[in-house]
């Protein structure tokens, strides 16, 4: 089903994403008053973060992380304090994008520039002097560290409860060296050359399925005061659905259609990203199959062709049907975690429709 | 006087910098922890992390943090937490030394490898496939990633009382986006070409001022409970004594002991540092002065005599004069707002003698 034909988006129950987004721009124009009284240099700065954090973005992880909490604490007419905490999630996602998108030589994000482009673009039209691309560089590797520090201090000032915090914050805590650790297992990753599904498998648990859904519902569910017991029932339900939620996207990133996924056809290739989906065509590939594949990955400058004549490899090895098989499987078992979690009702279904929305199409 | 003319270093007194390495490498420990379980692709990090926080450095900033502490609370049997949050600034600096290391392409830090050079090396000696600077730089972005997270996690988890942290965690978020303002001043006033004293001087006090001297005084005192009064005075202190503790870090950039700075002799000239004492120089140059200023400052090769007619330079136009008078005025005013502070005669006392090692050399 496509996220679409829901009648509500379910990252729009209960009004979440546009809570969010108030959330997060009430604490943006907090920061610009910080960044203003160090001068007028800082203008650049404020304006592209604010284009950054508000103007974009699904709020995937806010959204599991209120789920996380609302299934366990149930409708609340006070709860905006938590919607806080949640969105602070996005400035942890921020920080990693801005990261990210450097260390690939991304040039654009969502349709715009990338942020060390940017900067790269303001040194330029500004007539500076050095390089440019040494001071977007810079920009980009400062701008990710103020969101990375916001996270944490939207996270502490959100008014949730002392005690609510204090549980929470461990998962908080482990949530951002584990999405880390993943990001340089990636990275290790492309540079060993890839061709390990096992490895790969483990740069999408750390990197994304536990980022991107265990943790923010863990979170969620410690603000809660949720027991040990449930944190695991999330997991059962939770790490399944985050690598099948990573290997929708790793399809989409060469099959997707450009107008849907805001990046241009055939980029994950070009950039050389060394998916699960890859590294089985890698092990399925008969000797043709595996130099086009060694040829072409990671060619900058790969033509449509190329695009086409490695989707071709993909799908001729069985690479592709596996990974779906793969996603259905996964998604099969993180239904089945949620229908045994000890869960309110109403926020089991929408943790059900997120589950759908994620795993048949991106988010 | 210099520093090691003390009996006992101002930073060593109540055993503190023992105490801080300690608390940082049992926190050190428990993050190896969470690395390992995200696979053995992880030992490098930990290794290099390790040896980063751990060995080096000469915590000052913990130092102004506890004496702040210290100076308000009076002495406590109770106060390894506090020990403990005063530590975790060490973390943040460490974020930012391996950011600034790979921003400004330093190749050492404290006579080793700069961290993405460790990095760059290890994809060389392993016959990685890739671009070597680029895992280095991936790596660096993402180990300085993991301090600047490690720091709150470590001030929050500290063990001092709810209501203390709850005092000081505000002066502590402003202290990050400040040092990460200060620190896109400094790279904006590179691209800018140097040369204004005002600017030079504003980017100090952000960079420097705040960061190592006034905010970790804020942080401790806030610690302690101390009222705004207090805040007040030490930035009295604090802000002169910072900024006089980064021009006397100027002046040894260009005039300093490589034996005793640990960065090779006019390393500040070769990477185009723009100080204070810099745009002093431009400011009073004559043409002749002017050429070799422009024509020499950023040189990436520049010879020992050119280093030796950049400091002639500097010395006729009356700059390094000028800003010793300006490290002497400072540090007057720093120890007559330190002289009506009302904190502890003891810690009055080291926060004396901690102005004297930061002003007379580098502490």
């Amino acid at each position: 089903m496509a996220a679409d034909s829901f009648p509500v988006h379910p990252l729009d129950r209960d009004g979440l994403r546009q809570r969010v987004n108030a959330a997060l721009g009430e604490f943006m124009d907090r920061q610009a008053g910080v960044l203003a009284a160090a001068g007028e240099g800082m203008v650049p700065v404020t304006a592209a973060l604010s284009d950054f954090v508000l103007d974009g973005g699904k709020r995937l992880r806010p959204g599991f992380c209120y789920w996380g909490w609302r299934a366990v604490a149930g409708p609340s007419a006070d709860d905006e304090a938590v919607v806080r905490a949640a969105a602070s999630l996005e400035l942890l996602q921020a920080s990693a994008l801005i990261h990210d998108d450097l260390m690939d030589s991304s040039d654009t994000r969502r349709g715009k520039p990338a942020v060390h482009r940017r900067f790269e673009e303001l040194h330029r039209a500004t007539g500076w002097v050095g390089s440019g691309e040494s001071f977007g560089s810079a920009a980009a590797i400062l701008l990710g560290d103020l969101c990375l520090s916001w996270c944490d201090e939207m996270f502490g000032a959100s008014g949730v409860d002392e005690k609510a915090l204090r549980a929470a914050k461990p998962l908080f805590d482990v949530m951002r060296t584990e999405v880390m650790a993943g990001q340089y297992l990636d990275v290790l990753e492309q540079a060993m050359g890839g061709g390990s599904v096992e490895r790969s498998r483990r740069v999408m648990r750390f990197k994304s399925a536990k980022y991107t859904i265990e943790r923010p519902l863990h979170v969620g569910a410690a603000l809660a005061g949720a027991d040990e017991n449930t944190l695991r029932a999330y997991s059962a339900y939770g790490l399944p659905l985050g690598e099948a939620f990573q290997l929708r996207d790793d399809v989409l990133g060469v099959f997707g259609d450009p107008g849907l996924t805001g990046k241009p056809a055939g980029d994950d290739l070009r950039e050389g990203k060394r998916t699960v989906l890859l590294a089985l065509a890698g092990e399925r590939a008969d000797a043709g199959q595996a130099e086009s594949l060694e040829t072409l990955i990671g060619d900058p400058e790969l033509s449509d062709a190329g695009v086409k004549e490695l989707r071709a490899v993909i799908e001729d090895t069985g690479a592709l049907a596996e990974v779906e098989a793969m996603i259905a499987d996964l998604a099969t078992r993180a239904l089945a975690g949620l229908a045994v979690a000890p869960v309110a009702e109403d926020a089991r279904e929408v943790l059900r429709e997120l589950a759908d929305a994620a795993t048949v199409r991106s988010v």
